[in-house]
């Protein structure tokens, strides 16, 4: 097969070539001029023929979905803290320094784009949004093993992860300092209260 | 100037038309198989020749911030009811009504979609954003005038549009009963022990 991209002719392993495709989706969707996402532009971009990737992602969505799926395992590593308001607080410490970067921007971007349209069947739908949640679950799996009665998956979906995603769609800075606290204040707080109430 | 789709031998005003382009906007965003929303899709749909899109919106993120603001302008009717919480849980019902029909998410995606991307100008970013919560800046100005103390934007923003905003991206449905006064309780009560403390 004949590789029209200068960079294609560097003979690169599988893994190489799946980092550099996905690396050229988080390039694309940095971009200040938001270049259209399409696999020509990837093919373009990653030096890697179109009809490669095609033939290894069948879709854009696809290639689009395993480029968010591989980041986020990448830049959520969870050490165990030792209790949920530290697992938690530890995570949303990690989602603002990502959200300080146009490459974690991105990858927000990249996350909605990749979500099946909202008319899709519910089962997908649900599937894919548990694989976004994965590190979540985590968090709270751990919770109950410990014995903590961590809050349900959606209240901390509206209350912990939906700000950062609010502020990345409307370009919203987040406070310089004690953010992640706050939000963690704010969840953990609330669960408190319902529980007594 | 030749038109080619049946529906533009139609005499239609400028009002007419308008509408017309704003619904088939969000008839492409609420469409299962996702259709690209392109400005010949758009054409096409609404029956109005592409080059008389151009000429009157300029491009396709011109079009997309317009349908968004007359469709936001339009779904959001804010009488005083009296007092910040009711103003606030009135936006909340709202918005739960208008997030169990497909155009109410189509126009969710088309707020995401026409946001200018992450990198550009903070100014034109900001102008953006303040355009979409001038029905929140409303709620929160008629507080102050009656010595209530509303919170500042962004925490109405991650407590009470987020969840909304998170919820239309996953596809995530709504509970069934009492979540805008459970989001309105949860940002007032905040602010409220906030302020105490």
């Amino acid at each position: 097969m004949t590789q029209k991209q200068p960079a294609a002719r560097i003979r690169r392993s599988p893994e190489q070539v799946r980092a550099a495709v996905h690396q050229a989706v988080i390039d694309l969707l940095s971009e200040p001029e938001g270049e259209d996402l399409t696999i020509p532009a990837i093919a373009q971009r990653s030096g890697v023929n179109h009809t490669s990737l095609y033939r290894r992602w069948g879709s854009l969505d696809a290639l689009l979905a395993d480029t968010v799926t591989t980041r986020l395992e990448r830049d959520s590593p969870l050490n165990d803290t030792g209790s949920l308001r530290g697992d938690l607080t530890a995570w949303a410490e990690a989602s603002a320094r990502s959200m300080h970067t146009p490459e974690g921007r991105a990858l927000v971007r990249a996350v909605i784009l990749s979500m099946p349209s909202s008319t899709q069947d519910q089962t997908e739908r649900s599937q894919h949004f548990l694989r976004r949640m994965h590190s979540i679950e985590q968090i709270r799996e751990r919770a109950t093993a410990r014995g903590e009665d961590p809050p349900p998956l959606e209240q901390i979906l509206d209350q912990l992860i939906a700000p950062f995603y609010i502020r990345a769609i409307f370009g919203i800075g987040l406070p310089a300092t004690g953010y992640p606290q706050l939000l963690v204040d704010r969840l953990l707080g609330t669960a408190d209260r319902r529980a007594r109430a």
